[in-house]
């Protein structure tokens, strides 16, 4: 498949760089054209690997990647262009955390408002698929370095789309996966952000996620 | 030990039997003396436990739980008295659940504020610890009823108000506890709600909590 990552950073990175690893050919897209960044990833990443402008990167994707900052997120879609993502899936994996402060990062979004949310308002033509927000972007591609299995969410409009994003989770190992619903969803797994820097605090380590325990079910 | 449970409800009435049944002297506070849930609760529970106002179980407990609703907290902890609860440790229980709106409920704090610092606030010379508000009642005291082992968080500005209350906690059958820092740490189990009331809407059922998976550990 082809498929667009916007954002070049860790998270951009690691999502890229697992895509082509699986097979598919990936554009990374940069604010400019020949970001140092994106252009020494497509250069050591391998074959199917390439870079571009986050308009690029639109344009070249059956699927694209939101993995920028959660500051960056809006203004890179936007240059990303409305019509470069129309009828397309967009996976928003962005967090609105606000480091203007310093750490640990407060959210900038109210408790009843969620940056999936702001997306899908300014993309009302494109399916929004709010996933892999919830786990670092080391456990994001390679879930199993985590000695039990755990847990990641989905949430988005589309029921359609929601099945597309599950099918290339499962191809990242991603083997439950928990569909919340309506992209207000979001609300949720971007307030969880809070409980997971916690964690972060109290564990001194970014490997980890959570797995939910019914009955029944271990 | 003298414990007060401040709330009538179902998270006040789950507590307060827990407690009775551990062999404690339990004390039921409701706004008014002579509360008909208040006293039912009493005559019902057995040996130990006893009903009364807010000020009555504050005074009672050597600690005290707040198992009101989220909106009534503060109210119920005025009515229950800052010098009945003065150097006293107060298990704060309740979620800042605003159901006005019909359900789902939203947050009524912002996401950089929470019901446990609020409380903590108003009651300066008392040991707030924020526990439990991330499970169903019927979870609460009995962890054993999931599949598997699930955690527990707990936060506060006092550690050993945490180590007493991760002791009483144990007798609930709570095996694995996770210290998040101090009282601010109530921001996050607080919107962790927002993914527990999703998760509730996904898995149709109360009965379920979260194992925080890591390398080397299940």
């Amino acid at each position: 498949m082809k498929i667009g990552v916007l954002g070049t950073g860790m998270v951009g990175s690691a999502i890229a760089s697992k895509l082509v690893a699986l097979g598919h050919e990936v554009r990374m897209g940069a604010r400019e054209a020949g970001n140092e960044k994106a252009r020494r990833w497509a250069e050591s990443a391998g074959k199917g690997a390439s870079a571009g402008t986050f308009a690029d990167a639109a344009k070249f994707g059956e699927i694209v990647f939101s993995a920028t900052l959660g500051t960056a997120a809006l203004d890179a879609l936007r240059a990303a262009g409305r019509e470069n993502l129309r009828g397309k899936i967009l996976v928003d994996v962005s967090n609105p955390l606000d480091f203007s402060k310093g750490a640990p990062p407060t959210l900038f979004t109210g408790p009843n408002d969620s940056l999936g949310e702001r997306i899908q308002k300014e993309l009302p033509e494109t399916k929004v698929v709010k996933a892999l927000n919830t786990v670092n972007a080391g456990v994001m591609g390679d879930p199993g370095r985590l000695s039990g299995e755990s847990d990641l969410f989905v949430c988005g409009n589309d029921p359609g789309a929601k099945e597309r994003v599950r099918a290339l989770l499962a191809e990242f190992g991603w083997r439950s996966v928990i569909d919340l619903g309506d992209i207000a969803g979001a609300r949720a797994t971007e307030a969880y952000l809070l409980l997971w820097l916690r964690l972060y605090g109290a564990l001194k380590t970014a490997d980890f996620n959570v797995r939910v325990v019914r009955p029944g079910r271990g």
